[in-house]
């Protein structure tokens, strides 16, 4: 259940609302959405309060959380969120591709894939500076320093930089060199790190969890806006399931059911769904077909001697051909890769 | 491993080979492949075996099984296999287009299906006579009264039939009607049946098991192939993962990884992988644009009264605006849908 | 919804209720069951019709089919189903242990194997005759040659036999010589064995499929029961995950949730859940612990060699230590193994 | 690899080491296990680096890493690991129950269930005071409150208390508080906070993510103890697959499995995998009988009034009920329940 509050609506009055739940042993979160002030209850509130507090003062009205996500639903807003980084649109008419290596590894790896995916297209840099591995003896990144290089090269090519953040005390740091914070897959149910990029002003890259249901990814992004950053696009990257050609299975069905049920941005990634460079154009333009706002894909300069996921980086070369593929289904989607004059 | 006998062998010969592995407690599987003669031989067969045989007069070659399904691989034939059924190639330039709906109920609405979807450019007719169902409580088909309102219709629009086949004592009848023999997701590990469809001239389109990895079908239709019938089309239509929001999740991976293991057609089922009807052109695209040779799609007049499979079948309107779509996204690939003026 | 009929219905009676349904286009399925007689229809009739039915003379009873596998819930018969093979009774107070190898290979194979199995307490014999494999070039099993040792070892250790059936056109031939019928994983959803061994005297172990659910496999033996054999037995054997490190994953919480829903006795398959030879006997040890009425277990007197299912194969020492481990914890559960002295 | 430096390898030999490391560009880890001083690196370090350092004065040994986990492989210490929380040891010839709410709730609460519990033969307490939740919206847990509550009924009781911290923040509040910290499913890839537990003096329990695998749970394991902390206690709770029965499907196989490969301690948690309370003690029996070292159980006094996870909460006479049933099957195994009196 959704309280909403009026908009000018007193702090003694919302105090009396807050105390009034509290005092039936009810939890509460309090957020901003827009002008809104929104106080969310838990679920086990009774209808009884539920009746008494939608006649206090101050109150607009109640919303019973159905679906469990309110803020991101398609029912609570119908209207695409269109998510601005610098002076990219995701969720707008253009297929946005976001290409870069895994980990920042150097500063003259990152300048040759950068400006090489500039010129062919990418809109956005990617690239990990702080790397979530299974294992504590794999390369863990270059932290800030992988930070500095990824601020520097967006200055040179132009291209917005989106990198990950693996905890909540990260997210300032990270967020004073990207344009763009990313929360990775296994992190995609650390709710004290979801709650704090709620609270940054940069916008939210959210990729699914390999078990997680897309109800779960919606909860997610839940938490994100719910603290009071609407700016939320999600990422479908692959499942775990029995089949093991795949390093994931790419559904691409949820892309067109989030796109139903949200009004949040969707991209692909089809690097981290194949597992190898040779799906990924194929995975990426179904990815497109499929009705996805955008891609965020996997280059290396030299694949082979990459510290993290070579075998799934795009060459150079490779990400040129496949963008060429790209523009050919963009188009015939209506919604078209758009290249920028530097 | 595999036996190949000179073409012009003699039956004296090749009974002598065939003596021979028997006499080593050998089992085997004769097969007719173009114009070649293969005998199969079980995985533990002796190394010393092998030389003995390979040395026997009317022998021309010993392959061994390696990968373990040699005669669909592509390392065996690196050119595509087109499938003809009728005037249709399935494989070649063109992108196909298969419809109808799952179970045929009555000649009525066999045929408001079959005109719309000839008129909206599928090149063939599908629908259901014998149905396996979970429950033996679930319409189970017309039986052999389907069989022939299908061929009725193949006639009066000149669309080539596909329908499913369930058990080996079937394979004739069904093949007297069909122009394709359709082997479901749950036979396709029915060896016997699979045999039985390899000893038939019609074309086969097989279909992956929902839990069944890229390797089991393709072994699945190595069986089929080597029983004698060159002529498979696979087709992948959702495996079973945890996610719930729809009924089985499109591996649309399986799509470039098939096609670079074997020289198959590989058609995709967005309607099972779905589940419901407004996933359907979403899942269709995403198909062709991941390289499939077609596909397969349910359509009904009245998909509320249906006796099957109702909520993920496309309604007569639906499945024309598809093909608009999907007209757009094959030509992008190079590989036109082709509308045929009858 | 299920049609009973009184237990003196005349034959013309009974003509006048199936023809009433089929004039309203309904399809319906007869089957006795104990002294019943009962006409299972097709989900989608009319609640008209069933009024129409229940007033018609010779119906005794109109039972609405909820759950949908109504002989074989528990709620249709609360009490548990005991299964007499030979004699011996599954599901009754004893824990019973099938044991023999995956494949029936030679006579000495099984000689030894069944030997020493009797010796330390399985109670009936296990073997494959007709084997479904992945690959039509692995072993497929020595036929009818096999059941007839089967057979000739079942009278010299008085154990009785159970074996796999592949095919409809198999069964008769398969129940001559086998005491009780198997159905494997694969062909768990092949429904026209269901029916055709539903037609047969010999009880059934219907192995659940690998990707099934539990209610896949309570439909699959209500197939078998309304054909008109209730002696079945169920058998959980392992389910297909994302984890490799065994070769399918037990999925153990189905014993207790069977034994909940259906008055049907559960076994349990360590052997082709596990796929390594060194976790059968922790797997047979929880199964029994979980509840399950008995195990089957492949043992092979040289696995090395075996022609297949070798690495998950017990040795004919390691049946007899893990037998050891099995009687205490079966006394544990108060269902005691049972030594036959022979 | 790993270096394992002289017992009395002075510092500056030591940093010698690391700058020959850091030189050619190679990242490391540095732990204290035991006595001995290890230096992991990365993967991608070269054989002739690993030359060199081997000849460096203070280095003892080279040590590949394979297994991948060193530190908690059974190769590198065959005999068990026994965990001793307070005065209870997990991993020793008892086994070990440990039961209590889901959530902490009120003090009512909490003293109820932990005098129930310990009077049945639990010998640890469990409650949440930080609750990791799907949803925002849901009951978050009481947070230091929980903890003081917990605190006090473990002097009451007798029984140490384990619970949950989600976030490297918190580790020193809750370590002030428990006696054991438990890792949930959510944050077994939390690698900052693995880290962060691994440098905390209490002993980690560690539960399995929904969908990792045998090997991510061995290499989370790997974090803790490399990062310091040899006292990991490991948890199966339940994995994610298409069943959807139960809540999640037990991975019995992973007990016998884990204790193959690992010499820390394994527990089953039967709740989270079962969802429902009826199933519970089943698969409590299931769990022992496959060989873990213990269980971990939710109880409630009113489960249908509890904040989180009532339905798969024993009330106080199932516990001991179940308890009953547990010290048949742990005799058996030769591994009892021990009784405390207080």
């Amino acid at each position: 259940m959704i309280v909403v509050l009026d908009q000018g609506c007193s702090l003694k009055d919302k105090a009396a609302v807050v105390r009034q739940i509290e005092q039936q042993g009810g939890r509460l979160l309090v957020s901003v959405v827009g002008k809104e002030t929104h106080i969310g209850l838990i679920d086990s509130v009774a209808q009884s309060l539920a009746t008494t507090i939608s006649e206090m003062p101050g109150v607009a009205e109640i919303r019973p959380v159905a679906p469990p996500y309110p803020h991101v639903s398609r029912e609570h807003q119908p209207e695409p969120t269109e998510v601005r980084v610098g002076d990219v649109v995701i969720g707008g008419r253009e297929t946005v591709v976001i290409a870069g290596p895994c980990s920042v590894e150097s500063r003259d790896q990152l300048e040759a894939v950068a400006r090489s995916v500039a010129a062919d297209g990418a809109r956005m840099l990617r690239g990990g500076a702080f790397k979530p591995r299974s294992s504590p003896y794999s390369f863990q990144g270059l932290g800030e320093e992988g930070l500095a290089l990824l601020s520097h090269m967006s200055v040179e090519t132009g291209l917005p930089v989106v990198t990950e953040v693996v905890a909540p005390e990260d997210v300032d740091l990270v967020g004073r060199y990207a344009d763009m914070l990313q929360i990775g897959a296994r992190n995609m149910q650390n709710f004290r790190l979801l709650s704090a990029v709620g609270g940054h002003e940069k916008p939210v890259l959210l990729k699914r969890g390999i078990s997680s249901t897309v109800e779960e990814l919606l909860l997610a992004a839940e938490y994100v806006v719910s603290a009071g950053n609407p700016r939320v696009v999600l990422c479908e990257r692959g499942i775990r399931t029995f089949e093991t050609t795949t390093r994931n299975t790419l559904d691409i069905s949820a892309v067109p059911v989030l796109k139903e049920r949200t009004h949040l941005p969707v991209m692909v990634d089809p690097s981290h769904a194949a597992g190898q460079r040779d799906l990924v154009p194929h995975l990426a333009r179904a990815g497109i077909a499929g009705g996805a706002d955008g891609l965020i894909v996997e280059v290396h300069n030299d694949p082979d001697s990459a510290l993290s996921d070579g075998p799934q980086s795009l060459t150079l070369d490779g990400f040129g051909e496949m963008m060429s593929q790209l523009a050919a289904i963009s188009a015939a989607m209506g919604r078209p890769l758009v290249r920028v004059l530097s």
